[in-house]
């Protein structure tokens, strides 16, 4: 009775290009919730054809081997597929696939942040032109629907900040570095050996997955174009156990924090490690876990937390959008996500930004050299909340200065004006302080 | 030229039955943010009528006189009207509004948890068979989009487990009482001077409001129906500021948990005050906030937390749900959320249930009572994991136990035995213990 009232359901025909990580999830999440997913949609979703680039992957997934295929054309060129899964990631050719995808009148869903922060707009305004979906709800923040909840519920408001830490590898190795007080370059390859960082690790540690990842947030929760160049981006190369033992002491976390907020018109987002006050709630959010703050006016501030990668994480958000595309599937088209909702709005350069700053200088162990820092301070109005004088080096001393909030500029004006003393040996380590 | 563009958009009218705390924030952000919700979903919202008990309600709205009305009957049976919002609370008559709103082919919104806990599933049959939608996001955790995430996000596994802190007034109470070490009903008097607590708290202290909360949210979560009744509810009225105190010495924080979990096809769902691990992220929702952790195979853990009422907050959310209806209206209904998904679970009765517990008994100071106490724990199968003597009371003293994980009805059990002694003054608290 049950397996024949399944069969009366109306098919949908879908495509998969990539069969990775994620594309893994996603055909085991189909295979194992099957029966789940038709009550759901109402609807039996078929896998039609299969995409990898070598026949070593496409063999391995498990699928029949007359819908595998190591040519993606035969999958954006199948008349009978009505919805295609992207999963290869990288930009190209991952755009043309989606793009034509598009252009013959079908649905995408894809996990690919470099595409959406960068295409996101094009690919969307072609989608509402051609009337199919465009979903990508994997792409940002993995297993936590944070994309669905800008869109669909949280449009009584404009938000007005979002904040977050949202790549899980750098958080791992920030986490670990917090831990047991080793470098980062050992911290990192540990990650490497469990899995937790890729062999090039340079679009996480880096901060290129982080930004294209806020890109995508910030457009959504703002309304805006936003120019994935235009985003100002640090990785967490640079920082040093000492720091971290220093923000310590100050009741401090160091963190890799994307943040996105909008005043006045202009948008300020970007990408770079901060000092996190320990009783912020962000400062728990420890190893692989990713979590985003949102603020409105209205909404009070929110929380959405949970693992940032993973295969099944992440793919079971593939499956939802195609669960939400399938449900829609075969009725009038609902232009739930318009281009039409972005707009461009200018982007606040980094020196334009307020900040309090954690600074450390090496400096000469010597009487005088601290007014020579304060006064060049003064002049250009920075002024200081704490000055810790910490560890000796031979004849030079740390010492670290926590500032009071000013523009980027100034900052970086007064460093400048000190760095031509002689008794300033280098600026060890500038790092923005989160606001609480 | 833009306003003339408005003009051209579709009109949808709507009406709102109660001018409340949720009303006024309703009126206000459809007031506020009239052009970002046109733009959103491409219509226009018309307020068509506003029904309060009172004339002073009413005219404190703002709204013009003409559309004011005592009789929310001529809400419900204007065929002019599209959509209903329904912001009474209670059960009765708010339960017949929503009902007759159906009937005559309207849409409904409502932040009723009462009416959506009690009569969810006949209300949800009744709009899918007259092709109109019911939405209700504001009826559990106010502020935060979690029902939408539910039904809509999680929506390619089961979820197997859910739980949180979904009453603010409680938490409210238990955080002051933390801090302060003051008694349940100080910490309570000063809630409602802050307006924190309703002048008859019952609802939120003895924890009806949570219960009709987590069977909402285990509803969906489970897509089970669940029977408020079989809902096993403790309050925070026993909660004595010595076990807050006993507690945070073991390292745990005493809070007013609501949790729902799925095993073997049964449900067990409930709320009552629990022990929970300072380590644990739910410890650190304080004050007036809330928050609910997820887990599922394949989505791992999830959290979303943030005001759990207020007007905008609440609000905000059912504005949300009006925009997600206006978006749809005019074209064919999609029943994305179907009566047909909640299926009858039994219920697990909480003696069933297996929790480890704290347990603190006032025994008078002899040797030898441990031993008894031990003893007859021992022939139920009840194991401690730890024993702790806290003060002495005149002749007595307090005995704080931790047990093992066992079943309730085993320490039920234990504990009668042990009451017939007359060396046994009491058992003063017993709280069960959160896992991690």
């Amino acid at each position: 009775m049950e397996v024949s009232w399944i069969m009366e359901r109306p098919v949908v025909n879908i495509g998969i290009i990539g069969l990775g990580v994620v594309g893994k999830g996603v055909l085991k999440i189909l295979n194992d919730n099957k029966e789940l997913i038709s009550r759901r949609t109402g609807k039996e979703i078929v896998i039609k054809k299969a995409a990898a680039r070598t026949e070593k992957t496409l063999l391995a997934s498990g699928l029949p081997k007359q819908i595998l295929t190591t040519d993606p054309i035969e999958i954006l060129e199948d008349k009978e597929i009505d919805i295609v899964i992207e999963l290869i990631g990288g930009y190209e050719p991952a755009k043309d696939f989606i793009e034509q995808a598009i252009k013959n009148k079908k649905s995408v869903v894809t996990a690919n942040k470099e595409v959406i922060a960068k295409s996101g707009y094009d690919l969307l305004k072609l989608a509402n032109e051609n009337n199919v979906y465009l979903r990508f709800e994997a792409s940002a923040v993995g297993g936590v629907p944070i994309i669905a909840s800008l869109y669909r519920s949280l449009t009584s408001y404009d938000i007005d900040r979002l904040m977050g830490i949202i790549n899980g590898t750098t958080n791992y190795i920030l986490t670990e570095m917090y831990r047991s007080g080793v470098s980062f370059s050992q911290c990192l390859k540990e990650a490497q050996q469990k899995g937790y960082a890729e062999s090039d690790p340079t679009k996480d540690i880096e901060g290129y997955d982080a930004a294209y990842k806020i890109t995508i947030l910030a457009s959504l929760a703002f309304g805006a174009k936003i120019d994935i160049d235009s985003v100002y981006r640090e990785g967490i190369t640079g920082i040093d156990p000492i720091d971290i033992r220093y923000a310590d002491g100050l009741n401090y976390r160091i963190k890799l924090i994307a943040l996105a907020s909008k005043e006045d018109g202009k948008i300020d987002v970007r990408v770079h490690p901060m000092l996190v006050s320990k009783t912020h709630p962000i400062a728990n959010i420890e190893g692989v876990y990713n979590a985003v703050f949102t603020e409105g006016k209205g909404y009070g501030k929110l929380l959405f937390s949970g693992p940032g990668a993973g295969s099944l994480p992440a793919a079971s958000m593939v499956v939802s959008d195609l669960v939400d595309i399938v449900r829609l599937y075969g009725r009038p088209y609902i232009e739930d996500l318009s281009y039409n909702h972005f707009k461009d709005l200018p982007i606040l350069s980094i020196e334009n930004t307020k900040n309090a700053y954690y600074l450390r200088l090496r400096v000469t162990d010597k009487p005088g050299v601290l007014a020579l820092i304060a006064n060049s301070f003064a002049v250009h109005k920075v002024s200081f909340a704490s000055v810790i004088q910490k560890e000796a080096f031979r004849d030079d001393v740390d010492v670290v200065f926590l500032t009071h909030e000013t523009e980027e500029f100034r900052i970086r004006g007064a460093l400048s004006s000190i760095e031509k003393y002689p008794e300033i040996k280098g600026v060890a380590s500038l790092i923005r302080v989160l606001k609480d």
